[in-house]
């Protein structure tokens, strides 16, 4: 009811009474144009996110009348052919009907193979999600540091596995502009980054298979995915490359490395034509969406943490503001991997 | 009361119940040591300082007897060249009567002159401080950009203003390891921080003249003092010695800026011998603090935002870290400034 209530506010539509109406009687379908509008807010709404300046253009296609296997594949390429629009991507949200899920927690996601030494070949990040792949039948990839997974697709209570074709996983190959070496590490990321593993809250409703896109910031690749010491770690190898003395960290060559790896990816992504944020122009961005909000009367939310850059942050207009962190609906909230609430009897914090 | 079982739980020292009597009669005055113990327990509460682990090293001078303006100054150039220790910073806090108040919120200041045009010589975040001094009778300095301010110290409700002999106020001038044009900046900052207007909180006591210092850590003064916009905002002037292409901030010419900045800071204090502290350094200690807390079975707080670094952060063990913020005594605490509070019947806030 609140939603009908923000939604016929914002939107200007009328008939809020008659919506209001069938709401009371217990038949409240959400209609496309609803449910867009609700996406949208869910976006301006997700305090972890940096981006939500152009929420308004999030694209949605309304397919909750699709929950089959083959269908939700079917529509899962589309989606990410069509948002990455030839690397002009279109940031869009792909809504399935009841009883759908996605087990990987992005669409395009690194294969992380354990070793029997204990280390991790590929992204350790994703070495459950391998495991959990696995179990469920899969033979396993041709072995690089970047296979990239099949979708494990639920619907109905079973679980299927897809490949993704090579052309829907479309990725970038990470040069330097002026340092070879670094192109010679053999480095690479796809170009969409797909969440699929949060729920769509709307209206009451939870829509638990909505993969949403929108373009990467250049520090979640270069800054956490490839340089975590937990995730790629190749600031030594970039180091390396760079002919670095690492011998001691007082020499900052870890934040020279970083700083080149950076450099190198948004250099790679522009060159590919692959649209990529970088952090001083997205928290530009940021104070603008704050300053348009505010122009709405509407209060924004945010987490500090999140917000601010794993790079050079105090030199971007975020490090001295504050944020009220409190979460509103319409929003996003966080799924128990499948893998855990699979084990019925086993905590899933404790397994 | 629970300073008092603090201190001689950590301590062991005999004794307790004594002057558990003597607090309940209402006469207790802290010991020396007892007091020395209080400083240094601030020190650990501390949610804000990521430099912790040395906290049983603090030197406390006590000098609660001092309460005039002379005797104080004095002893203030004796804390300024003892701290110091050509070079070999040892913490240390001076600890004075009733009544003494210092205006300066820290030892060692440069002045901030407001110019015709709104912009300000000098260091911008002291304007305010300059301005009340010039009030107080200050002819004001040689003006550079790095006049050191003189000392205004209340006493007895009177306050009168004191200069800084050059060699208390030691200074670093900042040149770069590889590329001189920075040095031909005239960069300098000084050697000491000594914060005094916070008030240490000990056992129901404030204590509102408790200067104190440690070290810097680099960043400090490349990544926020010299560099934000609203300080000495020397990036542009880096990156023009480096011979940066400044066009666009998507190439990072700020963050190879501040890069460079950060090196020649920590090349200069490593060449003119003065302690200082480097971000990748200080969070091992501060893991390392907390390990040692949580073996002494202390909860250890902290402020995230403060503890993590302006510079590559997430390269650090604190990124991936919570903390409890909550703030427990003896600690210290923030005062209002002088000028604010020195005009009755002006709202502080809103003069
Ligand atoms: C258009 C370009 C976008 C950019 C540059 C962007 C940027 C970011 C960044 C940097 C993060 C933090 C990621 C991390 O540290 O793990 C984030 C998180 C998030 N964003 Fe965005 N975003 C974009 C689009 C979107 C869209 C289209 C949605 C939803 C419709 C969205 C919703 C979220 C949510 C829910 C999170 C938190 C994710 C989590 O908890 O793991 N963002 N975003
Ligand atoms: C020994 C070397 C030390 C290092 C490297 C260090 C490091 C730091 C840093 C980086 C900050 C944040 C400053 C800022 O962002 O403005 C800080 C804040 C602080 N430190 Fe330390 N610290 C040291 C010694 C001390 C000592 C001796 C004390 C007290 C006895 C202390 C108490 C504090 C307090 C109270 C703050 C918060 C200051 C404020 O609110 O402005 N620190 N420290």
């Amino acid at each position: 009811l609140d939603f009908l209530n923000l939604y016929h506010t914002e939107t200007g539509r009328p008939g809020l009474r008659q919506r209001q109406a069938e709401a009371y009687r217990g038949h409240l379908t959400l209609s496309t144009d609803e449910l867009t509008f609700g996406a949208r807010v869910a976006w301006r709404n997700s305090t972890r996110c940096v981006g939500r300046l152009p929420w308004q253009t999030l694209r949605v296609n309304d397919l909750r009348h699709v929950t089959d296997h083959d269908g939700v594949f079917a529509h899962l390429l589309a989606h990410l052919r069509g948002a990455l629009n030839g690397g002009r991507i279109l940031p869009t949200m792909s809504v399935f009907g009841p009883g759908v899920r996605i087990h990987n927690d992005q669409l395009i996601r690194y294969a992380g193979y354990r070793q029997p030494d204990g280390s991790v070949l590929g992204d350790p990040q994703n070495a459950d999600l391998t495991d959990h792949l696995r179990h469920l039948g899969w033979a396993g990839g041709p072995g690089t540091r970047f296979d990239v997974l099949p979708l494990a697709i639920e619907a109905g209570g079973q679980v299927r596995l897809f490949d993704l074709p090579a052309d829907a996983a479309h990725e970038v190959r990470i040069t330097h502009p002026t340092c070879p070496a670094v192109g010679e590490l053999g480095l690479r990321w796809h170009a969409l980054p797909v969440i699929s593993n949060l729920t769509l809250e709307v209206a009451g409703e939870s829509f638990h298979a909505a993969p949403f896109n929108g373009w990467y910031l250049q520090t979640e690749i270069a800054a956490r995915n490839l340089s975590d010491e937990g995730r790629y770690d190749q600031l030594p190898a970039v180091a390396a490359a760079l002919g670095l003395d690492t011998t001691s960290r007082r020499s900052l060559w870890v934040d020279r490395a970083l700083l080149e790896l950076n450099v190198a990816v948004l250099h790679s992504f522009d060159q590919a034509g692959v649209r990529i944020a970088d952090h001083h122009a997205v928290t530009r961005q940021f104070r603008h969406f704050e300053a348009l909000e505010a122009r709405a009367g509407r209060p924004v939310q945010g987490r500090w943490s999140w917000l601010v850059p794993p790079m050079a942050p105090a030199t971007t207009p975020l490090w001295d503001r504050q944020y009220d962190d409190r979460e509103v609906r319409p929003n996003f909230t966080t799924q128990l991997p499948a893998w855990r609430a699979a084990r019925p009897g086993v905590c899933p914090f404790h397994p």
